[in-house]
């Protein structure tokens, strides 16, 4: 379908939206159109709060997570423990392992994880960082958490073989069957893993 | 789910994004986080055109659609049709139908449709400038393109009060079964409506 655009500004606004992922140009038309019905004020706060955060952005020194300062308040927090590092991808699942309420240690965001795909391999991510943060001696425990998948499993055979020869021990979280899951849907991967690992019942019940 | 954004920043831009019409938060941070893979300029380009648009955009003087200057090219363009007039409620359905290639009239862009629910009343659309427009006697024939639902009927039937005595052709656009549509899935309003508009089998061939 030609969309022929009876304003250049709205089209501009359309094609901006449009390059935004999962937004296609009938979403952008909507999303601009909406920002018409909005007061200048509330338009130019949403703009330059994006414009604001790309240029003001500030990465935390020691664990690379997004933050305000040079180091970030989980960092900060001298209630954590820090001999303990959960190994996650990006800031959305520091978000996601805070909510559980379970992890009182430190974080080390890689930034990503290693993709050929995708193009991006360890060079572009904080490995390198993660490897002097061990060095340092602080650290005795770090957890990999990256997601389930082969780019993850790559990773975290990549970072475990840059650790050999360092006095830490490297974990994994569990993986098994999802909480509320039933065992008949489950995929035979994660059942198998879930028997082979299976814990102790007792344990079962610790949160 | 509680969420603790890490920066203040991240939190803000997080906020601005949720605002928009069909965007949790979850999709907002997603959106967040891809802004910051792109470069400053990107980023900037992206604020500025939504933040440009809303204090530069203008309205047709004729019909009240979305343009850059003080006439738009459709109302500009001397080859159309200036006494048929095709009635829409926003810039989206005069994209639809010019689209359809079908029409060769102006338009007049009501803003709206009367919505009680949303508290849309007549005053907040361009009915009374629709009347003054055809008062002055260039528009022959005026063809009514709302939506098929309540509101669009009920601003189809106040307008065509507000007409009643003025020296113009009152048209409805043609509903019945959609082109593709099988009959035995069409509902039976829309199918009793083209049973009795039907058409003679000859003009079904126009174009």
């Amino acid at each position: 379908m030609i969309q022929k655009y009876p304003s250049a500004l709205l089209e501009n606004a359309v094609n901006e939206f449009a390059k935004l992922p999962g937004i296609g140009r009938k979403t952008a038309l909507r999303l601009v159109l909406h920002t018409l019905k909005r007061s200048p004020e509330e338009v130019t706060n949403f703009g330059q709060s994006v414009i604001s955060l790309r240029n003001n952005v500030k990465y935390c020194t020691v664990c690379h997570n997004i933050c305000d300062d040079e180091i970030c308040s989980i960092c900060n927090d001298p209630g954590r423990d820090a001999s303990l590092v959960c190994v996650v991808e990006n800031v959305k699942e520091v978000m996601a392992v805070e909510n559980t309420g379970q992890f009182r240690g430190l974080y080390h965001v890689l930034g990503g994880i290693i993709s050929p795909m995708e193009g991006i391999g360890p060079a572009d991510l904080e490995i390198e960082s993660l490897v002097e943060r061990i060095k340092s001696g602080v650290v005795k425990e770090i957890i990999l958490a990256l997601s389930t998948t082969m780019e993850g499993d790559t990773t975290n055979f990549y970072i475990y073989r840059k650790l050999s020869g360092l006095e830490v021990q490297i974990s994994v979280i569990a993986r098994g069957v999802s909480i509320g899951d039933e065992i008949e849907y489950a995929d035979e991967i994660t059942l198998g893993r879930s028997i082979v690992n299976r814990t102790a019942f007792n344990d079962s019940f610790k949160t």
